[in-house]
Order: C-alpha cells, then structure tokens, then sequence
C-alpha cells in the first residue's frame, strides 16, 4: 500500500524510467491516479510536483502532465557567504577593503543595474583572504538608497558579501559564472599573472523596487564551483 | 484572510525580514500558527517547508524551526543537452565524433569513477558545433555496463551527451565548474590558442549500482553560464 507522496513518486518515476509512460506522453489526472493508488489527490499532486521541479514531468494546466521529452537536469547550488566557504575548507578568513567611496558608475553597470549612467553608487573593492593568502577579489556597486538609514558601515570587520546576506533581503537575482583571463590588474591583487585564467562569478540582485548591488567576483586556479547532482 | 500555503509563506518571511523574528530565533510551532492563521497544519508545514528550501530557516525534528542565522543563498541551474543549449541561442547545432573506442580508464578517471585503474571503459571524443564552429568539446569516459543490452550506438546521429539523457536514468551525480588554461590539444579542438581560459564543467553520475560516465566539457572564452537567484 502506498503512504506517502514519496512513494507515489517513486512509482510514477518507475513508470516513467520503465517507458510505460513513454517520453511526450500525457499521464493519467491526478484524480485517476490518486484512486488507483488509493491516496489522496493532494498526496498525487504532491509527488508529480516534485517531479516536475526534477524536469521529469512537464504541467500545464489545460493541457495535463506529460513525460518530459528530454528531462532537464537541475543541479541547486548553495551561495554561501565567502567567510563559510573558506572555513569550510579549514583555513582562517581574512578580507581587506581595498576601496570605498561614492563613484559614478561606468555605462556597462549602469546598464547591467539599470539606473542612469553615471549614477553615484558606492564603489567598493575587498580582498578575500584564505589562510592569509589571496581567495577571491571582489568588485561590487552597491546602491546606498536600499540600505536602512542610510548607514552604510565600514565594512572592516564584516565584509559586504556577509553585511548584505545579513542586512538587505533581494526579491529577485540572477548569476553567472563564466572563465576569463585576468587582467594586469587583476592578477596583481590575486598574485597571479596577467592572463591567468579566473573563475568569474557575476551576480546582480534587486529588492522590490531598487537595484541593491551588482558584484563581480574573481577565483584564481584551483577553485571548484562544486555541487550534488 | 490567510487562504493559500504562499499567504503563509508571505507573513512569515515578512516576520523574518521585519526581525519580529530574529536571526537564530526559534519559531512558533506549526499548530500554533496554524491557529493564529486560521489555516490547516499541511499549509503551515507547506509554507515553511518552502523557506526551509530556500535556507531562510532551519528545520530539525526535534528542536524546532528557527531562523537561519545566516541565510543560504541557493540557485537552481538547468544543465540543458547541449543541442537544445545551442538551438536556444538562435544557432543550428551540430557535433563530431572525435574518438570512439574502449580503452583502459588512467588512474585520476578510475579514482573519480571508482573503478579499478586499467578498467576497460568506452573513451569517447565529442566537438560540439554551433553555427558551424567549434562550441564545446567533450571527453568523456563510459561504462558499457548500464547501457541497457550493452548495445552502444555509434553516437554519429545523437550525441552520447544527448542520447545518455534520453536513455540512461542516473540515481546521483555531482558537477563542479572551474575555470582553466587551455592545453595545446584541448585549444586546437577549440579554435583557441593555448593558455586560454576555458569553462570546464566536469560532471560524474552513478546509477544504484554502478558509475555511468565521466565527462570533461570544454566551453571557450565568451560562455556564460547563468541563472536567476
């Protein structure tokens, strides 16, 4: 007998694995399938939501539940703070401002923010350090309208990336991750060479109705953006 | 009224953000805010269970749920097949097969994989093709084992990376992105020169019983890979 949604997604994920439901086709209704598994229509919904989250299944209203023709594969990546991330590798944090001051921002992140060009923002630059070495050197525009009371603290003791997660909830984000070669500058703040290769990650958020912050964020070799599948 | 589980989800995020409920804080429990919301216990459960996936707050059995101290960012990324990642960007597709042929798997693979070193493998060698020109390559080591009636095909119509999708259900897996120099080999593939930076995405799935494949896929410079946070 089935209990949960659990199992009933474990035999609708057989079902599909074994092509009793071939990839494309439309599934039987929530409603049909709860009373042959003899479980609730929610516990049913339950399970294929899951799958579908998984791109096992594909849910349109009108049209039904079919089998994905090609699932998509979805890995979730964790985004954590860079303080956690270098003690989870068992080294001591360390971070250094390199820069901080209101600058009017060049056109390509006045673009990217969507604000006017040459909008003040707070340009800030800081060094992470691990085990007193260079980790990751960070670049970021941070808009002072979106944080409480216009205070914006030094960040000395607690870096930006770890003041923002604490501080200011965004609505909504996105980020990338692209491989490029450091510039002179670059390099010289990581100590590496000039067109070294680097692990970029750009991630740019908003509150509901303000851009909050656009970060581009440097790795030197050897770093590995590593998840669960 | 509080009807639907993202009402739920909407005050007590709002309590989260307002710090009615602090950082660290332990919550009311699911049956208490069920009465104050005036809805059933599965919608509370629904609506935390919801923030608990997006790292705003932690749930463990016994202890209660709290607020996450420092919340985890996640980000969910679709690993497309690369034929749709290419059609997606208003090119046509096409691939190569470089190599084909079983050979016995080098330590650093076998490790990876779990295998015996010297374990006899499918190596298979893909140029993936957008446009006409060189997009990704692929190296990517597979074990005829899982392939239902040890049937192999020649790869020549449907690339391995989108035929091992279609036919191959994976149980786990991991994926770790970084960036690197191109070796001479691996720029020549590409049309790049070495010593240039390349995103490398390497990826290891495993059914219940036995390791599927390896894969070492090579993007050159101007790949972003992006997502909304």
């Amino acid at each position: 007998m089935m209990t949960g949604w659990e199992d009933v997604r474990a035999e609708v994920l057989r079902r599909i694995r074994a092509r009793d439901w071939a990839p494309g086709a439309v599934i039987p209704g929530e409603e049909t399938l709860a009373v042959e598994f003899g479980v609730a229509r929610a516990t049913v919904n339950r399970a294929l939501r899951d799958l579908a989250e998984a791109g096992l299944l594909e849910r349109r209203r009108k049209a039904g539940t079919r089998v994905a023709l090609l699932p998509v594969r979805r890995a979730t990546l964790d985004i954590p703070v860079i303080r956690q991330e270098v003690e989870a590798r068992g080294e001591s944090y360390g971070h250094r401002v390199l820069a901080r001051r209101m600058e009017a921002v060049p056109l390509a992140v006045a673009v990217r923010m969507g604000v006017a060009a040459g909008t003040a923002l707070l340009f800030l630059e800081t060094l992470h350090l691990a085990g007193g070495r260079p980790f990751a050197h960070e670049v970021r525009w941070l808009n002072p309208v979106v944080v409480p009371g216009g205070v914006i603290p030094d960040f000395d003791r607690v870096s930006a990336n770890e003041w923002l997660v604490q501080n200011i909830a965004y609505t909504t984000g996105d980020i990338a991750f692209s491989a490029e070669a450091a510039s002179g500058e670059e390099a010289a703040a990581l100590g590496l060479c000039a067109g070294d290769p680097v692990f970029v990650t750009e991630r740019m958020t908003w509150a509901a109705e303000a851009p909050i912050t656009f970060v581009r964020l440097l790795h030197g070799p050897g770093y590995r953006l590593r998840t669960m599948l």
